[in-house]
């Protein structure tokens, strides 16, 4: 027996091949009966919708890429390591490629999506704000890892794995706050950043808010375009442009580990001292955080979960051909020795 | 007309087949009027020795890879970098594997060569010692990076690309020897390391015995089995055996700079100062020390340098069939404010 096509279930159900997508795919632009007989003749003529797993046998490339922006940022490479154990689990081929952050990371995976015949990506890192034609331009599975997006563009199957950045940089804000401090500084990141940096520093902004702090521009600072973002140098030089500001805070809350070490350095090559003359918060939970002295607080991300509940999410997607579930993992605040209470 | 063959020009000389190999490769093992001999007639039938550069043509795989131990080290990440770019640039394909630091490295290069059909092997990281037999195997050409090994293998191409880590290991502990300590302490790498970890301490005991320092084996720490080497935890855990022991010592020198960095660390919350109490002096040249408190006295791999002399090598391994000259890049000896003059 010849097996059951998409098409075929589309003429027994009388629908076109559109609904069937929709009615496998649980999408809400489908009426409940509608989708309820669809699925029932699915059942019936024992139609497996996966299109990919056939593909499995027809083709010899078994391949999932990892995308990476910054791969010198320790932060991946225990993500990195999760991945690769993963896809080699599932039998698998990994294929890890940098990005620069000039490059397209669309661009760059329609690419290689090509060449290498990819089944699925990974984006790790910064990810940019793309066209619902771009997007669509990509016909693999692609899920983007610890930075969360716009999940909503049809015929395009991806989704995001993340922490909560704009709830966990509140949270931090938080924390100062109740240590005291009402004159909290950000170094944050680009001024015209989409992505991660908008989202820690809408929690940075609510957390004042909630509390009646004014939001002091001044007190704000943003990577110069010359220098890569996320970096130790980033916050060694924010940090010297903030202290050369002359303005009044005691609390400096930095957009991530890196730019919260440079900070430190730069605030002790000015004489002063961390926490005594300011208590400094980086974001992240990287190792190097808890080496550093004074050690410094932060926002632990669960990066081994990120990674496994991301590659599982591929994995799902391949298999299904419907988007897995965008999800939002919990952050851990290490209260460390950087910060401390005031007033 | 027809390709010239390696045959071809054997039964031209009236020689074997491997003599004509030792010719081209310039070997010391031919007599040198055989070898002019050969050459000329290599030149006159215009015999190109290059069956790689031929295989080229023939196969669609043109995939070096980089197989990477300790993916995590941000001592790699840069190095990587480059090695993505030349080979882009070579036109070839990248691809990046992890080790573990319980695989065999021969053992994944053997099958990942006939798996992808790889036409070179870089090895970053720790290389251990491998028979002739196992070397053999491996029948592409191959650079290790960062570690000098043993090259004499025969009819097996490789070479390696690092700095001299005894010479500059003897350097750092020469400069704490001039800054009047005496006392000097060792983190060193596992006890039956024989690769880096030795010749670094090779190189601290070279110093000691010129100066007339006897040796205390009391004041060399060894990484345990259950720290991963050249990790900021190892440093950690080995200078609070070190302090347990209550011997007198002023110095330290740390077998890596993330083990400076622990080291550092257990130091402080001992109570004690860096350099007050002990001056601490790290091996690498990761940013890392720059910015940590107080800023680490290093020695600077020239890891970029390393990076491409070790592809360049192997590119020429790959077209002309023969052996690239081993190289050692000198360090850069960064004198900060982890270290002080005594006495």
């Amino acid at each position: 027996m010849e097996e059951v096509t998409i098409k075929d279930i589309a003429r027994l159900c009388g629908v076109g091949v559109s609904t069937v997508s929709r009615a496998i795919n649980n999408h809400p632009d489908i009426n409940p009966e509608t989708r309820d007989h669809i699925l029932n003749i699915i059942k019936e003529y024992n139609y497996i919708p996966n299109n990919s797993a056939r593909n499995l046998k027809r083709t010899e490339s078994k391949t999932i890429a990892i995308l990476v922006k910054a791969i010198d940022n320790p932060f991946f490479s225990s993500m990195i390591r999760v991945f690769e154990k993963e896809i080699k689990y599932e039998r698998f081929d990994f294929f890890l490629q940098h990005i620069d952050n000039n490059q397209d990371e669309i661009e760059v995976a329609i690419g290689l999506a090509k060449e290498k015949k990819l089944m699925g990506i990974v984006f790790l890192g910064g990810f940019s704000e793309h066209s619902e034609e771009a997007l669509r331009q990509l016909k693999v599975p692609f899920v983007v890892s610890t930075v969360e997006l716009d999940n909503s563009v049809e015929d395009c199957l991806y989704s995001f794995v993340s922490v909560d950045d704009k709830r966990e940089s509140r949270r931090l804000a938080d924390y100062l706050i109740g240590l005291g401090h009402r004159r909290i500084a950000l170094l944050s990141a680009q001024k015209d950043d989409e992505s991660i940096g908008r989202l820690r520093m809408e929690g940075y902004k609510s957390a004042l808010s909630q509390h009646g702090i004014p939001i002091d521009e001044d007190l704000i600072v943003y990577t110069p375009k010359d220098c890569e973002v996320y970096s130790r140098r980033s916050g060694y030089v924010m940090m010297q442009q903030l202290m050369e500001r002359e303005k009044d805070f005691t609390a400096v809350i930095a957009i991530s580990d890196m730019v919260a070490v440079g900070a430190c350095k730069a605030v002790f090559e000015n004489g002063r001292r961390v926490p005594e003359d300011y208590s400094i918060a980086g974001f992240d939970g990287l190792p190097e955080t808890f080496y550093y002295e004074p050690s410094i607080t932060t926002i632990k991300q669960p990066l081994e979960e990120i990674a496994e509940s991301s590659i599982k999410n591929l994995f799902y997607m391949i298999r299904h051909e419907e988007k897995a579930p965008n999800k939002k993992f919990e952050g851990e605040l290490l209260k460390r020795e950087s910060t401390r209470k005031i007033g």
